[in-house]
């Protein structure tokens, strides 16, 4: 089974996860690699959102990915059997989210050397993940319209952390009661400059807003 | 605003979690009252399906409530406005989980004295509240058909933990695509003993058996 790396993550002791961050960040910035954290609630979207996104761009920039886990791979295969691009799995061996160190381990254990963006899958956690600064670029959660309109009010942290939030499963509006409007001024009621896309990962609807967003982030990032 | 109690549980410095936590489910036991910790991704529809129950038991056995949250009161709210049961808000200031110290804090800031069931609605979040024991009775977790089917795969430790499963919104089982056999195969691969249970909150349809269990499950803690 030598299809990817699967990495064991150990949480790390360092106090100034700040710090360490914001030294990871410069490096990737240095070296022209765009690195996305993306964060969610387990069973949102985020993998699904992934091969969208991957397929839609890897035609155009180099695109790897590291998912994060407690256990298991399933989505690092179907990452790896729907885009064709290099993955790597990291196990965090029961912690509830990545920090900047572990994140480096992950960069390292990749070999970012080529590519013009990272995507960090986090582990699905609307709470601790939103608390450590892994050293992304950008970091982007995702909402699900099943998960109700009410989470910014619960979860205020992750919301106030992301610059975007992605809404998904928007074909599934008609079976649940959400209202995309207000939960957008929830959104930015704790954080007036985030970015709010609502679209569907398993249609493609409202995808392209999403791909030319992120297409221009990678490539500002280049500057 | 006294509707309810607003309490702000702080995270314990204790290391001995597990004997705290036996303590307090030993002191349960003399007074009779069966401790619910109720966990399960942020929007899996807890308060939901915490509304039926109360509705459908309320009259049979004395039901109050502990809304746990990292900040906001909307569900404490709803309980209150939809069932009329005794209910506190406990807040964790950024907490993740709640641990046996916490939980007896807000047992004790609720007065447990002539109550049959006490139900902890614990934070959204599949990876922390698995790790700590609060002195409950029983561990209850809500996994919803949005969510997916290979959660047990990813998320193993809330499984194992969990003495019963509840499989939310199968109303919505012909938008997702969830297997309800090969779901429950994995949950039985990890806890062999978990009772799952599926049902639809919104609709009412299959709780009979779960309000059935509860009622059971109440009625021999008492013994």
């Amino acid at each position: 089974m030598d299809k990817y790396k699967i990495i064991e993550v150990k949480q790390s002791v360092f106090k100034n996860n700040n710090e360490r961050a914001d030294n990871l960040r410069k490096e990737l910035k240095e070296k022209k690699v765009f690195l996305l954290n993306l964060m969610s609630s387990p069973g949102s979207g985020k993998t699904t959102t992934l091969v969208r996104t991957i397929n839609a761009l890897k035609d155009k920039i180099k695109i790897a990915i590291m998912e994060a886990d407690i256990d298991g791979q399933c989505d690092a295969d179907t990452i790896l059997n729907k885009t064709g691009v290099k993955v790597i799995q990291l196990h965090t061996g029961g912690m509830c989210h990545l920090d900047a160190e572990m994140t480096r381990s992950g960069v390292e254990n990749l070999g970012i050397d080529g590519f013009d963006l990272v995507v960090l899958e986090n582990i699905g956690n609307l709470v601790c993940p939103a608390e450590f600064d892994t050293g992304a670029s950008e970091n982007v959660m995702i909402l699900s319209v099943p998960e109700g309109d009410d989470k910014p009010l619960k979860y205020p942290l992750m919301f106030e952390v992301c610059d975007v939030v992605l809404i998904n499963k928007i074909d599934t509006l008609s079976v649940f009661d959400f209202n995309i409007e207000e939960c957008t001024n929830r959104i930015h009621k704790l954080n007036p400059k985030a970015k709010v896309i609502p679209f569907s990962a398993k249609t493609g609807e409202g995808m392209d807003a999403w791909f030319e967003y992120l297409l221009n982030q990678v490539k500002d990032w280049k500057k």
